[in-house]
């Protein structure tokens, strides 16, 4: 049977989506319920496919069909293309399964040329109309089917009105126009050496051409994936009977929502322009009047309107975003989709739907979209302040929030302004853990390298604080503490702004709202607890990190980085001596040093999540990490050791890594030290007797986490210095204290012998940040030098860091999950990487089978509503 | 059933040496054949196993069978342990299921105490003998159970004989003896704190544990590793009635081989001592007499043992090493095992055998270990001035083969000091693809850092170089040009000897000889290309390579490295012009200089090929690795490029990466610049089309490989550029020439989504240094700091780098065959990383079915038999 490539719209419904694009579907829905829609029909999405697969030109069979379906829309409107009595002008518009506002292309009055002009003048009597169509044809059609003469079309205006003296395109006449549209053929000429097409069927073929073409233009690729939309769904293209609102002042065009999309309330909110076609009304060419206005101006199109409206909003059972235009005080819909809304008018939304009984619990859930919750944790920044500032530069949005303070260079800066009470926003080539303390104290903080999961990122999002990061444009000069940006060299001290959620930096300081968390986002976290299956944990390393991260509904830490504590300035010194250490005696006795901290530090963690299991992943970064790099560093910490400047330089050199990502870390650096993973598993143990101890109500069962395995043996042999040091404490203390041992998996190997490991391992966590760099071969600290070109060229259409591959990664992750299973039916299994907290990849490890997911504390909340949201659609 | 534990000599034959090791079937099997072996039994591998399983402890049920057969053994012998008639005397020794030469322990004499030797000093008459075997026993025993005094037992000897007045152990009389063994008790009582053990079967129990003990001592596990044993294995433990060749001078004992081991010539080879027990022969406490002398002093022995060997010799098939000891004019066989011996002789001894019709060609085939070969491909040193020198220090034996000459420290040196007719020795701390030049020039390379797979180690793999690589105890300083080790300091000029067979570094000149390649060599070849099924490609990107690797039989190119040309003194100003261009003209500019170079190379290639196939890789290594260093010559790149010095600066700055392993590199550069790739395509079609118009009979067929691929569409990308530039070259040219476009399968993403990648690569590679650096997840230059220790506890046996690790990455190249071969049946697939040469990865490639293995010139042979080895293997 041969595929059917175009439907008319009453042969179409609200379903079809994924065939005819968001709006075609739409159309024919409305159309079906007898709403005023102009006749037309729909050019599928496969047709758009097609186009691609055939090497980017469009099939004799669907040409075919294209007009076949023309000549039948001729015959419903009694009108036909170039007709002498009657002619046809059609708009032609595109339209995703996604709804992807301005992304592509449309034109408006196909069909015209100058005869037909000529023809629409005598036969209307309004000459001005037919011209204004007319060259509005040429322009629109010049831009998309040729991509010549925008910007000079618009100066050619703007030239005539400047000497007719007037300011709005209204005013000029039809002369005027007329003299115009033949302006804009000279120019097009110029510019493609061919004459305009004068014939309607060339022109229609030209337009779904373009159409078809503007699907991989560079903003459409860029908005599918911030939006997680695959290239491979294409584009329909919508051709409908033209209906004019530029036919005098009983025309007029406008948008529309059902409610307001910023707070949800429930009132009709958009606005209208009389005398106007198409993108006038949001293009400023004049100023629209509000919505309500319409009743005082055509008041039988706004009842209808009115009346449409409500109809819509309970047939689709959502907030809907319209598009009308009123010809000769006529009504007809153009357009109607689910509404864009900012986070909080979503929840509103949501629940004022459900409490009208419109929808149901699990529509209410789903309808919510999980990473938008984001914006609701952090401050931001003043609206009205901010339409009013220019962004200087655009880094990555890699933390949201809103900061704005004095630009400092060094993370010791940033700590000890900040102690002097000044706001900063801490600027960094790129951050390492030693800036910690330092990123804690700024209001913000802005890379210049580094992507969505580099350091500065992951730290930034954990601490819920602010980060641009991966501004390439930014010239950075360290040592002069000054940089380069948008023509201007900032100095330390100077103030600068930051947005979190758009990436983009200001020019001095903007003013900041509190994050306001209304009672429906606390409604809609119960409602998805009520739904979901998977349990969701935290990354925190501190106490306060913990609270915070139970605050948000936390069910326990799936991961505790003790390495992160041992950055603290009085901790350094003891790390230091151990690295340095020339004999286990040595180290073991620096190692004696940081043991009662460790503890500390784990018993203020055990208080802080009363009970609740905790998830310790035993040290894991390299050495050098720890080791300073700044000549006075250096001598001062020879000096503390007693060794001489020289031999703690050959040390630093001695582990200096090629590839330290892929060097003498995790447990690489237990295996060669034992007496780490001992004294690790000493102050875990010790903490928990003492916290138990302490609240014989609570069960406290310290999951140790062996990081970076590869094989059952190196497991093995790990685990054996951590079981014969804590059950030595447990049965000194005469305790019957429970602790479990596990691994990280995060190393390839890992995952393919999941099933030997299982044999030992009592439960998997997937670190699916280190595994996502080793089944890919790309360090995320160096993939930012060509991601972007991998998202030009569409090879990858998302972040892997950002988004789990479930492709690949995610091959990994079901064998681990399969093979480990296998062994151990009850094998506790989690995720811990930045995944953890990024729906589609919730999604993914509910699928699975997984236990828990694992993220940092202000993604908690999406985690618990993306867990929702996967059981609600693995149920329909 | 409960598992027999212990078998006595007639229980068992010489089929079952998993359960009773070598020496413990081949004394069943001697004493099967009638052969005059003492009685005796052998506790089992099993037991071995069992004693680790349970935490080093013998279990009940063990100790009990050996006390059992024990009884036996005394009513055969008709003595018993501690008897005041007539004691039982028994050696106890190890012996696993391959031949592990002196890697673990031996107890001769157990059974006798004071009183025994008291009883058989009066018994014998012969007082001496008696005291003698009991201050061995003492010695023995102490030293292996109880690990004291060895060297101070030494020390007590030397008194006595001073004190004696005498050289010669055998000059000590009984009184001195006993004087001596009365020393070693008290030495004894003084290290352990407790009496020597007079009781017979404490005695025993303590020796069998001491042996189980000895498997895992330092020397075992290095051999083991060396060797490819696994330590699951265990060894038997062999306890005999005791016959003694220190009972006088018609007693001795002695070792021999039924054919030189060093040449393979066919002619009794060995040594015996009169009046000696076990060690005494090899310690070298008196010059031995060769094994024909025997023939004068005890002439009925003698012919026995010849008619003894003969059968043997006969029986096994092989080549026998044997020990005996003659108890007063009598024979007895302690041991028979198939010789260890020289490469030359191995295939010396396998024709021999096949010639004589003793074996078939299979046999002779499987007779040959693969790995030695190496050894006949390079120049040695002369064995006599080896001999005579002593190492001072040792590396890594990185790449075979003997050099002397001067030490330089830097790759111009190396280049500049042999071109004015100078050996040299290149001593790096390591090396980088810069310094392949002088690599090349130098008689051999040392270096400080690096392990096995290291690229000094591979590039002088590759060239068929003499590398010791990884010296750590070399204290090098690159700016003065000196090193010190074993205790001097080397400067520039300084003359060094390496030998890449040991890994020994020696001072001054050693003379070489040139290796000896014989026509059995040839004939062997010849054999396993009959046999094998797996084609044996080269590694090479230069036409003096590829003819080397024809000479050794590779059947064609299975990786040509396009960027070590690059590395030329006359290609890398254009290659850093092309990386240092600002715009793509300015970087096709560059590139087209590269061009006709790149082109010559190819021609140059496919000559030396004549029509056999190759396979060329694109570019792979990240770009700043063609990058100046130093501050000179960044300057006069500067000058070259017309750009300032900060400029250069910036751009080798802005290259630098984190972890260059996984960063902008393979065919990511192609995704960011295809007109890399284009160039590249260009040079390869160009030079086939050349080629093939030159010789029309030959059949000029590129693969074209494309590295790093982790994704279909990043394929797909490249193979678009690739494909437009090759077709349209073609076409122009007006010819049919074919060639194919593929990738290198060395990212686990590649390998979990080889279906996908198979719908469009004509041909897999896999790249398992890669491959195996991203399952594991640690980079080969950074592993060697960590894993002595992962050897040291046993979590690795073996080297994952240079013996493909088949539990994880080979599952994954199993996912890679089948899942490949599932979308494409036919697909081509072969291996290129350094395992490519190494017989058991070989094997591993046979089994998987894949179509070549591709590897240096130099391991060409070693592949071509391994495979021929890997087929007959499958067969039986």
């Amino acid at each position: 049977m041969a595929v059917k490539y175009v439907y008319t719209f009453s042969e179409g419904n609200g379903k079809l989506k994924e065939l005819l694009g968001g709006k075609g579907a739409n159309l024919a829905e409305m159309t079906n319920l007898g709403m005023p829609v102009p006749k037309g029909f729909t050019i599928t999405t496969e047709a758009c496919t097609r186009y691609y697969d055939d090497g980017e030109t469009i099939a004799p069979e669907i040409e075919e069909d294209i007009y076949k379906f023309l000549a039948d829309l001729e015959a419903r409107t009694g009108k036909k293309f170039g007709d002498k009595v009657n002619p046809l002008l059609v708009s032609v518009r595109s339209g995703a399964r996604a709804s992807m506002p301005g992304m592509m292309d449309t034109i408006l009055n196909l069909g015209i040329n100058a005869e037909v002009a000529e023809l629409l003048a005598k036969k209307s009597g309004n000459p001005r109309w037919a011209y204004d169509c007319y060259r509005r044809f040429i322009q629109m059609y010049s831009d998309v089917v040729m991509e010549v003469g925008k910007k000079h079309f618009e100066e050619l205006i703007d030239a005539m009105k400047e000497k007719r003296g007037v300011s709005q395109d209204v005013d000029l006449t039809a002369d005027d126009l007329k003299e115009l549209a033949g302006q804009f053929k000279a120019e097009y000429k110029l510019a493609t050496g061919a004459e305009f097409p004068s014939e309607p069927r060339e022109q229609l073929i030209g337009a779904v051409r373009a159409v078809f073409r503007s699907w991989n233009n560079d903003r459409a690729k860029v908005y599918r994936r911030q939006n997680d939309i695959p290239a491979s769904w294409g584009t329909a293209v919508n051709v409908q009977e033209m209906v004019f609102g530029n036919l005098g002042n009983t025309s007029g065009t406008g948008v529309a929502f059902t409610r307001n999309p910023a707070t949800g309330e429930k009132v009709l909110f958009g606005e209208f322009l009389m005398n106007a076609q198409g993108e006038d009304v949001v293009a400023g060419i004049r100023t629209p009047q509000s919505i309500e206005q319409l009743a005082q101006v055509i008041p039988e199109a706004y009842a209808e309107f009115v009346t449409i409206c409500d109809k819509l909003e309970k047939h689709y059972r959502d907030m809907q975003d319209m598009e009308f235009t009123i010809e000769d005080r006529k009504l007809f819909m153009l357009q109607t989709r689910n509404g864009k809304r900012t986070a909080a008018a979503a929840l509103k939304i949501a629940f004022d739907l459900l409490d009208d009984g419109i929808i149901n619990e699990q529509e209410a859930v789903l309808m919510i979209d999980a990473k938008s919750l984001d914006h609701l944790l952090h401050p931001q920044f003043d609206a009205s302040a901010l339409a009013r500032a220019a962004a200087i530069g655009t880094g990555l949005a890699a933390s949201p929030g809103a900061a704005s303070g004095q630009a400092v260079f060094t993370a010791e800066d940033a700590k000890k302004w900040a102690d002097s009470g000044k706001k900063v926003v801490l600027v960094r080539l790129e951050t390492s853990p030693e800036d910690i303390e330092g990123m804690a104290a700024a209001e913000g903080i802005l890379t210049v390298r580094g992507g969505m999961t580099s350091h500065a990122a992951v730290v930034a999002r954990g601490m819920g604080a602010c980060c641009v990061a991966g501004c390439g444009e930014i010239k950075m000069n360290e040592k002069a503490k000054t940089f380069t940006l948008g023509g201007k060299t900032y100095k330390e001290g100077d103030v600068i702004s930051i947005d979190g959620n758009t990436g983009c930096i200001y020019d001095g300081a903007i003013p900041t709202v509190p994050a306001a968390i209304t009672g429906n986002f606390e409604r809609l976290l119960a409602l998805s607890d009520k739904y979901r299956r998977l349990s969701v944990r935290t990354n925190a390393d501190t106490p306060k990190d913990a609270k915070q991260a139970r605050k948000f509904g936390a069910q326990g830490i799936g991961l505790c980085r003790t390495e992160h504590m041992f950055f603290d300035a009085d901790r350094i010194p003891a790390i230091r001596e151990m690295i340095c250490a020339d004999t286990k005696e040595a180290r073991e006795k620096a190692l004696a040093k940081l043991e009662p901290m460790q503890q500390s530090d784990f018993e203020g963690i055990y208080e802080a999540m009363e009970g609740l299991p905790v998830t310790i992943r035993f040290l894991d970064p390299p050495l050098h990490e720890f080791l300073p790099k700044e000549d006075a560093e250096i001598a001062l910490l020879a000096k503390d050791l007693g060794k001489s400047v020289e031999a703690v330089r050959e040390i630093i050199e001695s582990l200096h890594e090629q590839n330290p990502m892929m060097g003498h870390r995790g447990c690489r650096l237990a295996v060669t030290y034992p007496e780490i993973a001992e004294m690790q598993t000493r102050a875990v143990i010790k903490a928990a007797l003492a916290v138990q101890k302490k609240h014989p109500d609570w069960s406290v069962v310290p999951e140790i986490m062996i990081p970076l395995i590869g094989e059952l043996k190196e497991f093995k042999f790990v685990k054996n210095y951590v079981v014969a040091t804590a059950d030595k404490l447990i049965a000194e203390a005469g305790s019957d204290l429970h602790y479990k041992v596990g691994t990280m998996m995060e190393i390839p190997r890992a995952c393919l012998t999941a099933d030997a490991i299982a044999a030992e391992a009592e439960f998997f966590s997937f670190g699916t940040n280190d595994l996502t760099q080793m089944t890919f071969g790309f360090s995320r600290d160096d993939a930012g030098k060509f991601l972007d070109y991998y998202y030009k060229t569409q090879i990858y259409e998302s972040d892997p860091f950002a988004r789990l591959d479930t492709t690949g990664v995610g091959k990994l992750v079901e064998m681990g999950v399969s093979l480990g299973r296998g062994v151990r039916p009850d094998l506790k299994i989690g995720i811990c990487g930045e995944h953890g907290g990024d729906p589609s990849s919730v999604e993914f490890c509910d699928k699975t089978g997984l236990d828990y997911v694992s993220c940092s504390p202000f993604r908690v909340p999406i985690a618990r509503l993306a867990a929702a949201q996967s059981q609600l659609k693995l149920k329909k």
